[in-house]
């Protein structure tokens, strides 16, 4: 209770806004949410109804949250329950005092509301949106309503340049004492498409400068992080990549750790995921600003096109092509698509170690590695060289092959891995189990997203040695009998788990009388 | 844990996705949400992430739910914490066993998408959409990305007819043994308009069957149901519903009691308010879908027009008129939209009590009861008698004003208080303060929203007796030290919170040298 001088009268009692602070651990994602008793003063004398906005102060902080009213002894009256983002931005401490507030009104969204009504947004506009993003002033709602408007070509090039720009903006920027700086990218999860640390050494050891950045998995058995985890250390700090980039000229290091590159991309990504929009101009703007963000200059862009993945016909990838090309030439990137193969998962090892080993394979030029995943490397790895300038048109793939099969690839990786803080060698999982063929044939059909999900069940990628290996790909003859592919996971129960869900290998495989 | 046949294996233990359910009393709105340890199984095994959608299943019961992810104290690994619409929807029990499983994706998605991209929606698309907001299908990010897909007028008349039918079809439906049944609806919020309480009463002694329902407040300090609760009791249920209005003609009853009208409308609006779109179509929907469920043939509806109301321009109303006209002739609703003054508040009182004072005070003919209520109740009822055909056009306010004046529409609304359970005399307020007048002057500007915080910050309307009383309205003379309007409460913390915010009362009402 604090007091307050009031017109005309004596000071009197106030039912004071603060409450004490207590952290419920409850991730809301970007979208901060303070937790409320139904019977607080706030919620009493303010009239604060569950989803209306609340600002929150502590110390010198103040954010924005959203109200969620409780009942019941969750919470006392006088306590105001942090989710995760909200405790992290208000550098809460458990009972300190927290003062709520009815906020100022969100400026940027009048921007959002002339979108809704077929504007074009100008620079501006953008990048009080992408600042008010970032800073947390957005309810998934707001995030939602957004990306909504901006779906189905509604922003035209300007805007995707202006976009992007600010995306940029609002964030951390690397930059590397080059003049070229190179790197690639897949647009869109093909399961097992883990090409970027063979591609990553073989253009590194050809002298060309490729500080890679990777992700870890969101919705797939692993991120090309997971998987690089398997072999070498992957948090590091800016200055640690540095050093390795300054000494082997590549890296492959997780992107969350590096830096806080375009922010306002994590937030946009995580409500786009649920709404599985087509929305060129938020692609385009989520891809280009990571990467000009991370000091790039040269982009390799790998586009899997094919009818579960995320480009699914020639069309949309040429469209999509032209807005990457034109929108990074105008905020300084050369962008090369490369539009590749997107119908079936590439390599056998879906989980962490199991790609980790996929990738060994090739490295090392093992005969009987993965050729599928070799080839997609080399291709990709070839168009990189070309870009650069280092092998001539057509002659990329050849220069990169002959840097793989000298082993001179190897030894660069070798070499990264050292300067990441030392090559490791993948988990081997404890439990395996064969999934049988229950009949003579020929595989016709493989359904990726069932095939993903088993290794899922398995446990990748929270199990790293977790997850499977296909025996037999599209095409392959298989008698009955013979293993089609094998589940490995940590613990007998979770292999259990997983082999129930497969329970009828056919709906995952199909095999045809060959 | 429970066991599984194993292709070609034994049977082994899984780690089942069953959880204890357990209420959090965390109030999630619309969309459900189940909260999950981080170390739960399900967590692990599923991938799960913050966000993803499950399908909960208890007894015959499955519903779909939001996850949030949650680490620390608060739910052991094993418990499934349940929010309240969760817990209400699955009529789940402390400690029941909870079945998590990937659910199905939602089909009438594609159809938002469809929408997206310009598409129009026929009336299968609508009505499958509508049976899945009603069912709680769509997270809140699935509503925003549909109501913003809608907004701007991208409704044409074919779909705003369709949505109407598909929201009233939705839920439950009143049926009157009646030709004509007649309603009143207020388009958007004027603090103190509270015409109802006036108008029904004049109607149904004009002869006219007028079952109203009446919501409560969202964001004002009072809803007509809030108000009329201080003069009869409101929560009837549908039989006593009926039986008030088949002996009296016209009830004032809480709609959330009577029935499950348009349950649509609750969950479009629930988003709609924090997005703030101009979305006519969804408008247009909501309230007609409303009035048509609830079984009326003919509607009057109050359109204030002033620069901080709903509709803000004359142009703006034209249109809405229109589509309110032609979709309300498709669905069986004559339609009769009524102009008014939206530029400042009605009556004197702000708050459930002291608003139901001045419609004492109207309904009873005392001499100093508020004119501008009384006014534009009378245009009201005279419109709505005009529409019956009761009155010849130009009449009706005359006839209006006479079953006022006489005395009959006090009658009879004692006789509708006494048939839903009784009349009541509102209670009056421990603690007042008046707000004084700093000079002499004459009160040239009045801030709505701020008059109608304070009320609130005073308590109401949780409080049913908190709020305050308007003295001097817009253009009236005061003296230095004269009160411009006195603060009611509850508790002497309330009254001094209230007028801690008013400190200088020039800031809500401005007085210029006369």
């Amino acid at each position: 209770m604090v007091t307050a001088a009031v017109a005309g009268g004596a000071t009197a009692p106030v039912a004071a806004p603060v409450h004490r602070a207590r952290r419920l651990g409850i991730d809301t994602g970007y979208e901060a949410v303070v937790y409320l008793h139904r019977d607080s003063a706030v919620v009493h004398a303010e009239g604060f109804d569950s989803q209306t906005r609340v600002e929150l102060r502590h110390g010198g902080h103040a954010i924005l949250a959203t109200l969620g009213v409780v009942s019941g002894p969750l919470l006392a009256p006088d306590e105001a329950g942090l989710s995760e983002i909200a405790w992290t931005r208000l550098r809460a401490a458990e009972g300190a005092e927290i003062t709520l507030a009815h906020p100022a009104p969100v400026e940027s969204l009048s921007h959002v509301r002339a979108k809704i009504h077929g504007r074009h947004l100008d620079a501006a506009a953008l990048d009080a949106i992408v600042a008010d993003l970032v800073s947390g002033a957005y309810t998934d709602i707001h995030v939602a309503s957004f990306l909504t408007a901006c779906a189905a070509d509604r922003l035209n090039r300007r805007e995707m340049i202006d976009l992007t720009r600010a995306m940029v903006a609002a964030g951390e920027q690397l930059s590397w004492n080059a003049e070229r700086v190179f790197d690639k990218h897949s647009v869109g999860g093909l399961p097992g498409n883990r090409t970027t640390p063979i591609v990553v050494p073989i253009a590194a050891a050809a002298g060309l400068l490729i500080p890679k950045t990777s992700s870890r998995a969101i919705t797939s058995p692993a991120g090309t992080a997971d998987t690089m985890a398997m072999l070498a250390p992957v948090e590091l700090d800016r200055g640690a990549m540095r050093r390795v980039v300054e000494r082997e000229g590549g890296c492959i290091v997780w992107g969350g750790g590096a830096a806080r590159l375009s922010p306002a991309d994590d937030v946009l990504i995580r409500v786009e995921r649920p709404l599985d929009l087509d929305s060129a101009g938020q692609l385009v703007a989520s891809i280009l600003s990571k990467k000009a963000a991370a000091g790039a200059t040269h982009v390799l862009l790998d586009i899997p096109v094919g009818p579960t993945a995320k480009i699914r016909g020639l069309d949309q990838a040429g469209r999509l092509e032209e807005h990457l090309l034109e929108t990074g030439r105008a905020v300084g990137l050369e962008v090369c698509p490369v539009l590749t193969d997107g119908t079936q998962p590439v390599g056998r090892g879906l989980g962490p170690a199991l790609e980790a080993r996929d990738v060994l394979a090739v490295l090392r030029g093992e005969p009987d590695g993965p050729a599928d995943l070799r080839q997609r490397a080399l291709l990709l790895a070839g168009r990189l060289l070309e870009l650069a300038g280092t092998a001539p048109a057509g002659s990329g793939e050849g220069l990169a092959r002959s840097i793989l099969d000298t082993g001179a690839a190897w030894r660069k990786f070798e070499a990264i891995c050292a300067a990441q803080g030392g090559l490791r060698t993948p988990p081997q999982a404890r439990f395996t189990r064969p999934v049988l063929a229950q009949r003579t044939g020929r595989v016709a059909e493989i359904d990726n997203r069932r095939l993903a999900r088993v290794a899922k069940l398995a446990g990748a990628p929270h199990d790293p040695s977790a997850g499977l290996v296909l025996h037999r790909p599209l095409g392959s003859l298989v008698e009955a009998g013979e293993p089609l592919f094998t589940v490995h996971a940590e613990a007998p129960g979770m292999l259990a788990y997983a082999l129930a869900y497969v329970a009828a290998a056919a709906r995952i495989i199909r095999v045809d009388p060959a």
